[in-house]
Protein backbone atom coordinates (compact mmCIF):
# COMPACT_ATOMS: atom_id res chain seq x y z
CA UNK A 1 0.00 0.00 0.00
CA UNK A 2 1.29 3.44 -1.01
CA UNK A 3 1.71 5.70 2.09
CA UNK A 4 -1.24 8.06 1.33
CA UNK A 5 -3.53 5.09 1.27
CA UNK A 6 -2.23 4.25 4.67
CA UNK A 7 -2.37 7.16 6.00
CA UNK A 8 -6.20 8.05 5.25
CA UNK A 9 -6.80 4.36 6.58
CA UNK A 10 -5.44 5.35 9.72
CA UNK A 11 -7.23 8.50 9.50
CA UNK A 12 -10.53 6.17 9.30
CA UNK A 13 -9.39 4.24 12.24
CA UNK A 14 -9.42 7.25 14.24
CA UNK A 15 -12.42 8.46 13.20
CA UNK A 16 -14.34 5.18 14.52
CA UNK A 17 -12.19 5.72 17.97
CA UNK A 18 -13.17 9.34 18.25
CA UNK A 19 -17.13 8.38 17.57
CA UNK A 20 -16.93 5.30 20.03
CA UNK A 21 -14.72 7.40 22.99
CA UNK A 22 -17.67 10.01 22.10
CA UNK A 23 -20.99 7.44 22.59
CA UNK A 24 -18.18 6.26 25.99
CA UNK A 25 -19.43 9.66 27.05
CA UNK A 26 -22.79 10.72 26.42
CA UNK A 27 -23.49 6.99 27.95
CA UNK A 28 -22.01 7.47 31.63
CA UNK A 29 -23.44 10.66 31.38
CA UNK A 30 -26.84 8.74 31.01
CA UNK A 31 -26.21 6.25 33.67
CA UNK A 32 -24.80 8.91 36.00
CA UNK A 33 -28.12 11.32 35.46
CA UNK A 34 -30.50 8.49 35.62
CA UNK A 35 -29.44 7.46 38.67
CA UNK A 36 -29.64 10.88 40.34
CA UNK A 37 -33.05 11.37 38.60
CA UNK A 38 -33.96 7.59 40.76
CA UNK A 39 -32.38 8.63 43.66
CA UNK A 40 -34.30 12.58 43.92
CA UNK A 41 -37.81 11.42 41.62
CA UNK A 42 -36.56 14.17 39.53
CA UNK A 43 -38.69 14.18 36.67
CA UNK A 44 -36.90 16.89 34.51
CA UNK A 45 -33.73 15.23 34.62
CA UNK A 46 -35.13 11.86 33.61
CA UNK A 47 -36.82 13.24 30.54
CA UNK A 48 -33.32 15.29 29.80
CA UNK A 49 -31.71 11.66 29.97
CA UNK A 50 -34.58 9.74 27.73
CA UNK A 51 -34.02 12.80 25.05
CA UNK A 52 -30.35 12.12 25.30
CA UNK A 53 -30.61 8.58 23.93
CA UNK A 54 -31.29 9.50 20.70
CA UNK A 55 -27.64 10.80 19.89
CA UNK A 56 -26.45 7.78 20.57
CA UNK A 57 -28.45 5.72 18.26
CA UNK A 58 -27.19 8.11 15.58
CA UNK A 59 -23.19 7.86 16.31
CA UNK A 60 -23.81 3.99 16.19
CA UNK A 61 -25.70 3.71 13.20
CA UNK A 62 -22.78 6.09 11.81
CA UNK A 63 -19.72 3.90 13.40
CA UNK A 64 -21.37 1.08 11.58
CA UNK A 65 -21.64 1.93 8.32
CA UNK A 66 -18.55 3.58 8.36
CA UNK A 67 -16.66 0.99 9.89
CA UNK A 68 -18.23 -1.61 7.19
CA UNK A 69 -17.06 0.71 4.42
CA UNK A 70 -13.91 0.68 5.93
CA UNK A 71 -13.78 -3.07 5.46
CA UNK A 72 -14.95 -3.01 1.75
CA UNK A 73 -12.27 -0.35 0.96
CA UNK A 74 -9.65 -1.05 2.03
CA UNK A 75 -9.45 -4.89 2.66
CA UNK A 76 -8.10 -5.01 6.30
CA UNK A 77 -6.43 -8.18 7.87
CA UNK A 78 -5.31 -9.46 11.13
CA UNK A 79 -5.54 -6.47 13.62
CA UNK A 80 -7.38 -3.82 11.29
CA UNK A 81 -9.86 -5.96 10.49
CA UNK A 82 -10.19 -6.60 14.32
CA UNK A 83 -10.53 -2.82 14.79
CA UNK A 84 -13.38 -2.53 12.17
CA UNK A 85 -15.15 -5.59 13.63
CA UNK A 86 -14.54 -4.34 17.49
CA UNK A 87 -15.93 -1.15 16.85
CA UNK A 88 -18.93 -2.31 15.67
CA UNK A 89 -19.79 -4.54 18.48
CA UNK A 90 -18.61 -2.24 20.76
CA UNK A 91 -20.48 0.79 19.64
CA UNK A 92 -23.71 -1.79 19.62
CA UNK A 93 -23.23 -2.29 23.19
CA UNK A 94 -22.43 1.38 24.37
CA UNK A 95 -26.24 1.80 22.61
CA UNK A 96 -27.83 -0.74 24.54
CA UNK A 97 -25.61 0.69 27.98
CA UNK A 98 -27.56 4.00 26.95
CA UNK A 99 -31.10 1.93 26.37
CA UNK A 100 -30.98 0.44 29.78
CA UNK A 101 -29.97 3.91 31.70
CA UNK A 102 -33.15 5.01 29.23
CA UNK A 103 -35.25 2.36 30.89
CA UNK A 104 -34.26 3.53 34.62
CA UNK A 105 -34.94 7.22 33.56
CA UNK A 106 -38.69 6.09 32.18
CA UNK A 107 -38.83 3.81 35.72
CA UNK A 108 -38.22 7.31 37.33
CA UNK A 109 -41.48 8.92 35.32
CA UNK A 110 -43.63 6.24 35.99
CA UNK A 111 -42.80 6.22 40.05
CA UNK A 112 -42.44 9.83 40.74
CA UNK A 113 -45.92 10.17 42.04
CA UNK A 114 -45.90 6.82 44.07
CA UNK A 115 -45.41 6.40 47.64
CA UNK A 116 -41.54 6.59 48.22
CA UNK A 117 -39.33 4.28 50.07
CA UNK A 118 -35.80 5.90 50.12
CA UNK A 119 -34.47 2.38 51.91
CA UNK A 120 -35.61 0.22 48.79
CA UNK A 121 -33.19 2.45 46.39
CA UNK A 122 -29.36 2.24 48.51
CA UNK A 123 -28.93 -1.51 47.00
CA UNK A 124 -29.23 0.35 43.77
CA UNK A 125 -27.03 2.77 44.25
CA UNK A 126 -24.22 0.41 45.26
CA UNK A 127 -24.94 -1.73 41.77
CA UNK A 128 -24.30 2.02 40.06
CA UNK A 129 -21.25 2.60 41.69
CA UNK A 130 -19.89 -1.05 40.85
CA UNK A 131 -21.82 -0.12 37.69
CA UNK A 132 -20.11 3.18 36.92
CA UNK A 133 -16.93 1.88 37.29
CA UNK A 134 -17.22 -1.06 35.57
CA UNK A 135 -17.88 0.63 32.77
CA UNK A 136 -15.43 3.74 32.95
CA UNK A 137 -12.49 0.48 33.23
CA UNK A 138 -14.39 -0.82 30.00
CA UNK A 139 -13.78 2.27 28.30
CA UNK A 140 -10.41 3.25 29.25
CA UNK A 141 -9.27 -0.16 28.27
CA UNK A 142 -10.88 0.56 24.75
CA UNK A 143 -8.97 3.59 24.97
CA UNK A 144 -5.76 2.43 25.68
CA UNK A 145 -5.93 -1.24 23.99
CA UNK A 146 -5.39 -2.59 28.05
CA UNK A 147 -5.88 -5.92 28.23
CA UNK A 148 -5.04 -6.47 31.56
CA UNK A 149 -7.49 -3.86 32.20
CA UNK A 150 -10.28 -5.13 30.18
CA UNK A 151 -9.30 -8.62 32.30
CA UNK A 152 -9.72 -6.91 35.66
CA UNK A 153 -13.33 -5.70 34.12
CA UNK A 154 -14.46 -9.56 32.48
CA UNK A 155 -13.55 -10.76 36.09
CA UNK A 156 -15.68 -7.93 38.36
CA UNK A 157 -18.89 -8.65 36.47
CA UNK A 158 -19.69 -11.21 39.09
CA UNK A 159 -19.99 -8.75 41.62
CA UNK A 160 -22.59 -6.74 40.09
CA UNK A 161 -24.84 -10.00 39.45
CA UNK A 162 -23.87 -10.81 43.44
CA UNK A 163 -25.61 -7.19 44.30
CA UNK A 164 -27.94 -7.90 42.17
CA UNK A 165 -29.66 -10.92 43.56
CA UNK A 166 -29.01 -9.09 47.28
CA UNK A 167 -31.34 -6.40 45.84
CA UNK A 168 -33.85 -8.62 44.55
CA UNK A 169 -34.06 -10.50 47.78
CA UNK A 170 -34.43 -6.98 49.86
CA UNK A 171 -37.03 -5.67 47.11
CA UNK A 172 -39.11 -9.00 47.39
CA UNK A 173 -39.05 -8.95 51.37
CA UNK A 174 -40.29 -5.08 51.05
CA UNK A 175 -43.07 -6.32 49.27
CA UNK A 176 -43.86 -8.89 51.63
CA UNK A 177 -44.11 -6.41 54.49
CA UNK A 178 -46.15 -3.75 53.27
CA UNK A 179 -48.30 -4.40 49.93
CA UNK A 180 -48.68 -0.84 49.08
CA UNK A 181 -44.99 -1.13 48.21
CA UNK A 182 -45.60 -3.67 45.73
CA UNK A 183 -45.91 -1.17 42.52
CA UNK A 184 -42.64 0.66 43.47
CA UNK A 185 -40.73 -2.09 44.37
CA UNK A 186 -41.25 -4.01 41.02
CA UNK A 187 -40.48 -1.04 39.07
CA UNK A 188 -37.17 -0.95 41.50
CA UNK A 189 -36.73 -4.53 40.24
CA UNK A 190 -36.59 -3.97 36.74
CA UNK A 191 -34.26 -0.77 37.11
CA UNK A 192 -31.88 -3.48 38.86
CA UNK A 193 -31.88 -5.99 36.07
CA UNK A 194 -31.32 -3.35 34.14
CA UNK A 195 -28.08 -2.35 36.32
CA UNK A 196 -26.97 -5.75 36.04
CA UNK A 197 -27.48 -6.08 31.88
CA UNK A 198 -25.36 -2.60 31.91
CA UNK A 199 -22.58 -4.91 33.64
CA UNK A 200 -23.00 -7.41 30.86
CA UNK A 201 -22.47 -5.05 28.35
CA UNK A 202 -19.64 -3.47 30.12
CA UNK A 203 -18.14 -6.92 30.22
CA UNK A 204 -18.89 -7.55 26.60
CA UNK A 205 -16.86 -4.36 25.80
CA UNK A 206 -13.92 -6.01 27.57
CA UNK A 207 -14.23 -9.26 25.84
CA UNK A 208 -13.61 -7.12 22.50
CA UNK A 209 -10.73 -5.44 23.81
CA UNK A 210 -9.25 -9.04 24.16
CA UNK A 211 -10.20 -9.93 21.24
CA UNK A 212 -9.02 -7.01 19.92
CA UNK A 213 -5.60 -6.83 21.20
CA UNK A 214 -4.75 -10.51 21.43
CA UNK A 215 -7.02 -12.11 18.24
CA UNK A 216 -8.54 -14.86 20.95
CA UNK A 217 -11.95 -14.90 22.30
CA UNK A 218 -12.19 -15.18 26.48
CA UNK A 219 -14.42 -18.05 27.47
CA UNK A 220 -17.79 -18.09 27.36
CA UNK A 221 -18.05 -19.09 30.77
CA UNK A 222 -18.02 -15.93 32.75
CA UNK A 223 -16.22 -16.31 37.05
CA UNK A 224 -18.57 -16.63 39.60
CA UNK A 225 -18.98 -13.97 42.58
CA UNK A 226 -16.11 -13.72 44.74
CA UNK A 227 -17.83 -11.94 47.30
CA UNK A 228 -20.41 -14.37 48.32
CA UNK A 229 -23.47 -13.23 47.98
CA UNK A 230 -25.00 -14.94 45.19
CA UNK A 231 -27.96 -17.13 45.75
CA UNK A 232 -31.00 -18.60 44.37
CA UNK A 233 -30.96 -16.15 41.59
CA UNK A 234 -27.53 -17.34 40.37
CA UNK A 235 -27.99 -18.45 36.50
CA UNK A 236 -30.81 -16.28 36.13
CA UNK A 237 -30.33 -13.42 33.89
CA UNK A 238 -32.97 -11.18 32.31
CA UNK B 1 -15.81 -10.00 -11.78
CA UNK B 2 -15.59 -13.19 -13.93
CA UNK B 3 -18.41 -15.49 -13.64
CA UNK B 4 -16.33 -17.98 -11.55
CA UNK B 5 -15.80 -15.36 -8.47
CA UNK B 6 -19.37 -14.36 -8.87
CA UNK B 7 -20.50 -18.11 -8.65
CA UNK B 8 -18.42 -18.45 -5.53
CA UNK B 9 -19.75 -15.28 -4.14
CA UNK B 10 -23.73 -16.37 -4.34
CA UNK B 11 -22.13 -19.62 -2.91
CA UNK B 12 -20.69 -17.20 0.17
CA UNK B 13 -24.38 -15.86 0.75
CA UNK B 14 -26.47 -18.49 0.16
CA UNK B 15 -24.27 -20.13 3.04
CA UNK B 16 -24.92 -17.11 5.57
CA UNK B 17 -28.61 -17.08 4.36
CA UNK B 18 -28.94 -21.20 5.45
CA UNK B 19 -26.88 -20.60 9.14
CA UNK B 20 -29.81 -17.70 9.30
CA UNK B 21 -32.55 -20.22 9.00
CA UNK B 22 -31.22 -22.87 11.26
CA UNK B 23 -30.68 -20.37 13.61
CA UNK B 24 -34.31 -18.73 13.14
CA UNK B 25 -35.76 -22.27 13.14
CA UNK B 26 -33.37 -23.46 16.78
CA UNK B 27 -34.81 -19.83 18.60
CA UNK B 28 -38.41 -20.96 17.32
CA UNK B 29 -37.88 -24.20 19.22
CA UNK B 30 -36.22 -22.76 21.81
CA UNK B 31 -38.88 -20.26 22.51
CA UNK B 32 -42.13 -22.70 22.22
CA UNK B 33 -40.48 -25.28 24.59
CA UNK B 34 -39.20 -22.43 26.97
CA UNK B 35 -43.37 -21.71 27.46
CA UNK B 36 -44.31 -25.24 27.39
CA UNK B 37 -41.80 -25.59 30.23
CA UNK B 38 -43.42 -22.38 32.02
CA UNK B 39 -46.80 -23.58 31.82
CA UNK B 40 -46.54 -27.25 32.72
CA UNK B 41 -43.56 -25.94 35.14
CA UNK B 42 -41.27 -29.23 33.71
CA UNK B 43 -37.69 -28.76 34.62
CA UNK B 44 -36.48 -31.45 32.29
CA UNK B 45 -37.62 -29.29 29.38
CA UNK B 46 -36.34 -26.29 30.73
CA UNK B 47 -32.75 -27.67 31.12
CA UNK B 48 -32.88 -28.85 27.47
CA UNK B 49 -34.04 -25.49 26.32
CA UNK B 50 -31.08 -23.88 28.23
CA UNK B 51 -28.62 -26.43 26.83
CA UNK B 52 -29.58 -25.50 23.28
CA UNK B 53 -28.67 -21.98 23.49
CA UNK B 54 -24.87 -22.76 23.23
CA UNK B 55 -26.18 -23.27 18.57
CA UNK B 56 -26.87 -20.25 18.57
CA UNK B 57 -24.01 -18.99 19.65
CA UNK B 58 -21.69 -20.46 17.82
CA UNK B 59 -23.77 -19.99 14.87
CA UNK B 60 -24.03 -16.11 15.37
CA UNK B 61 -20.25 -16.16 15.55
CA UNK B 62 -19.50 -18.13 12.35
CA UNK B 63 -22.12 -16.01 10.91
CA UNK B 64 -20.75 -12.66 11.41
CA UNK B 65 -17.04 -14.10 11.23
CA UNK B 66 -17.86 -15.24 7.39
CA UNK B 67 -20.32 -12.08 6.98
CA UNK B 68 -17.27 -10.10 7.68
CA UNK B 69 -14.85 -12.34 5.56
CA UNK B 70 -17.13 -11.82 2.60
CA UNK B 71 -17.29 -7.96 2.98
CA UNK B 72 -12.99 -7.77 3.13
CA UNK B 73 -12.83 -10.72 -0.02
CA UNK B 74 -14.95 -9.76 -2.65
CA UNK B 75 -16.15 -5.72 -2.01
CA UNK B 76 -19.47 -6.14 -2.74
CA UNK B 77 -21.60 -2.74 -3.02
CA UNK B 78 -25.11 -1.80 -2.71
CA UNK B 79 -27.43 -4.65 -2.11
CA UNK B 80 -24.59 -7.21 -1.96
CA UNK B 81 -23.37 -5.39 0.98
CA UNK B 82 -26.52 -4.88 2.80
CA UNK B 83 -26.73 -8.85 2.51
CA UNK B 84 -24.02 -9.09 4.86
CA UNK B 85 -24.66 -6.13 6.89
CA UNK B 86 -28.04 -7.65 7.11
CA UNK B 87 -26.49 -11.17 8.17
CA UNK B 88 -24.68 -9.73 10.94
CA UNK B 89 -27.73 -7.80 12.35
CA UNK B 90 -30.00 -10.60 11.63
CA UNK B 91 -28.15 -13.43 13.46
CA UNK B 92 -27.39 -10.75 16.33
CA UNK B 93 -31.21 -10.39 16.82
CA UNK B 94 -31.91 -14.15 16.75
CA UNK B 95 -28.95 -15.17 19.25
CA UNK B 96 -30.79 -12.27 21.50
CA UNK B 97 -33.77 -13.86 20.99
CA UNK B 98 -32.72 -17.46 21.75
CA UNK B 99 -30.79 -15.33 25.13
CA UNK B 100 -34.41 -14.62 26.25
CA UNK B 101 -36.11 -17.70 25.52
CA UNK B 102 -33.28 -19.14 27.27
CA UNK B 103 -33.78 -16.69 31.09
CA UNK B 104 -37.74 -18.09 30.52
CA UNK B 105 -36.56 -21.75 31.02
CA UNK B 106 -34.50 -20.53 33.59
CA UNK B 107 -37.41 -18.61 35.80
CA UNK B 108 -39.09 -21.86 35.23
CA UNK B 109 -36.10 -23.51 36.83
CA UNK B 110 -36.77 -21.18 39.47
CA UNK B 111 -39.77 -21.01 40.54
CA UNK B 112 -40.69 -24.80 39.95
CA UNK B 113 -41.03 -25.59 43.83
CA UNK B 114 -42.67 -22.54 44.44
CA UNK B 115 -46.65 -22.04 45.16
CA UNK B 116 -48.67 -22.16 41.69
CA UNK B 117 -50.75 -19.96 40.49
CA UNK B 118 -52.32 -21.08 36.86
CA UNK B 119 -54.73 -18.01 36.20
CA UNK B 120 -51.22 -16.25 36.46
CA UNK B 121 -49.49 -17.65 33.31
CA UNK B 122 -53.14 -17.41 31.46
CA UNK B 123 -51.76 -13.83 30.16
CA UNK B 124 -48.34 -14.78 29.18
CA UNK B 125 -49.34 -17.47 27.27
CA UNK B 126 -51.47 -14.76 24.80
CA UNK B 127 -48.17 -13.11 24.80
CA UNK B 128 -46.01 -15.84 23.61
CA UNK B 129 -48.90 -16.66 20.76
CA UNK B 130 -48.45 -13.12 19.51
CA UNK B 131 -44.56 -13.05 19.84
CA UNK B 132 -43.79 -16.62 17.92
CA UNK B 133 -46.29 -15.58 15.24
CA UNK B 134 -44.27 -12.22 14.75
CA UNK B 135 -41.49 -14.41 14.96
CA UNK B 136 -42.17 -16.75 12.46
CA UNK B 137 -43.39 -13.87 10.02
CA UNK B 138 -40.41 -11.92 10.47
CA UNK B 139 -38.17 -15.16 9.40
CA UNK B 140 -40.53 -15.73 6.68
CA UNK B 141 -40.01 -12.01 5.79
CA UNK B 142 -36.35 -12.56 5.54
CA UNK B 143 -36.43 -15.62 3.18
CA UNK B 144 -38.75 -14.58 0.97
CA UNK B 145 -37.51 -10.70 1.10
CA UNK B 146 -41.43 -9.71 1.30
CA UNK B 147 -41.47 -6.44 2.09
CA UNK B 148 -44.73 -6.30 2.74
CA UNK B 149 -44.76 -9.07 5.49
CA UNK B 150 -41.59 -7.11 7.06
CA UNK B 151 -43.83 -3.95 7.49
CA UNK B 152 -46.83 -5.92 8.95
CA UNK B 153 -44.60 -7.40 11.67
CA UNK B 154 -43.16 -4.01 12.37
CA UNK B 155 -46.34 -2.69 12.67
CA UNK B 156 -48.25 -5.73 15.17
CA UNK B 157 -45.36 -4.87 18.05
CA UNK B 158 -47.47 -2.63 19.17
CA UNK B 159 -50.00 -5.49 19.85
CA UNK B 160 -47.67 -7.71 22.23
CA UNK B 161 -46.44 -4.15 24.06
CA UNK B 162 -49.78 -3.83 25.07
CA UNK B 163 -50.70 -6.93 25.94
CA UNK B 164 -47.60 -7.04 28.35
CA UNK B 165 -48.58 -3.29 30.08
CA UNK B 166 -51.93 -5.86 30.65
CA UNK B 167 -50.11 -8.83 31.90
CA UNK B 168 -48.16 -6.33 34.30
CA UNK B 169 -51.25 -4.80 35.93
CA UNK B 170 -52.62 -8.33 36.51
CA UNK B 171 -49.28 -9.63 38.14
CA UNK B 172 -49.20 -7.17 40.02
CA UNK B 173 -52.89 -7.61 41.27
CA UNK B 174 -52.46 -11.06 42.67
CA UNK B 175 -49.58 -9.96 44.57
CA UNK B 176 -51.60 -7.38 46.07
CA UNK B 177 -54.21 -9.76 46.78
CA UNK B 178 -51.73 -12.45 48.64
CA UNK B 179 -48.06 -11.69 49.46
CA UNK B 180 -47.57 -15.76 49.32
CA UNK B 181 -47.78 -15.05 44.83
CA UNK B 182 -45.20 -12.37 45.48
CA UNK B 183 -42.32 -14.49 44.76
CA UNK B 184 -43.90 -16.42 41.78
CA UNK B 185 -45.59 -13.19 40.10
CA UNK B 186 -42.41 -11.42 40.31
CA UNK B 187 -40.40 -14.29 38.24
CA UNK B 188 -43.52 -13.97 36.17
CA UNK B 189 -42.74 -10.23 35.81
CA UNK B 190 -39.66 -11.11 34.17
CA UNK B 191 -41.05 -13.95 32.22
CA UNK B 192 -43.14 -11.49 30.37
CA UNK B 193 -40.50 -8.71 30.01
CA UNK B 194 -38.36 -11.15 28.00
CA UNK B 195 -41.78 -11.97 25.72
CA UNK B 196 -41.99 -8.22 25.15
CA UNK B 197 -38.24 -7.92 24.49
CA UNK B 198 -38.15 -10.97 22.01
CA UNK B 199 -40.77 -8.76 19.83
CA UNK B 200 -38.24 -5.62 20.32
CA UNK B 201 -35.92 -8.16 18.59
CA UNK B 202 -38.36 -9.37 16.11
CA UNK B 203 -39.47 -6.05 15.38
CA UNK B 204 -35.40 -5.46 14.78
CA UNK B 205 -35.50 -7.90 11.52
CA UNK B 206 -38.02 -7.05 10.09
CA UNK B 207 -36.61 -3.45 9.99
CA UNK B 208 -33.49 -5.00 8.54
CA UNK B 209 -35.65 -6.82 5.71
CA UNK B 210 -36.69 -3.42 4.91
CA UNK B 211 -33.40 -1.95 4.65
CA UNK B 212 -32.53 -5.32 2.37
CA UNK B 213 -34.53 -4.88 0.69
CA UNK B 214 -35.22 -1.21 -0.14
CA UNK B 215 -32.23 0.46 1.25
CA UNK B 216 -34.18 2.75 3.51
CA UNK B 217 -34.36 2.55 7.18
CA UNK B 218 -37.43 2.38 8.63
CA UNK B 219 -38.45 5.64 11.12
CA UNK B 220 -37.34 4.86 14.41
CA UNK B 221 -41.01 5.42 16.14
CA UNK B 222 -42.36 2.32 16.44
CA UNK B 223 -46.67 2.74 16.05
CA UNK B 224 -48.45 3.26 18.98
CA UNK B 225 -50.76 -0.12 19.51
CA UNK B 226 -54.49 -0.31 17.73
CA UNK B 227 -56.28 -2.50 20.14
CA UNK B 228 -55.79 0.19 22.85
CA UNK B 229 -54.60 -1.54 25.80
CA UNK B 230 -52.00 0.57 26.73
CA UNK B 231 -51.63 2.15 29.74
CA UNK B 232 -49.23 3.93 32.11
CA UNK B 233 -46.77 1.01 30.91
CA UNK B 234 -46.66 2.74 28.12
CA UNK B 235 -43.20 4.09 26.89
CA UNK B 236 -41.35 1.54 29.53
CA UNK B 237 -38.92 -1.20 28.04
CA UNK B 238 -36.63 -2.82 30.08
Amino acid sequence: MSEHIVKSYDRDLEALGRRISEMGGVAEKMLAEAMDALSMLDVDLAQRVVASDARLDILQREIEENAVLTIARRQPLAVDLRECIAAIRISGDIERIGDLAKNIAKRTLKIATEARLPRAIVGLRSMHEVAATQLKDALDAYALRDVERARAVWENDADLDALEDSVFRDLLTFMMEDPRNISFCTHLLFCSKNLERIGDHTTNISETVVYLATGESLPMERPKSRIGLRGSEQDVAQ
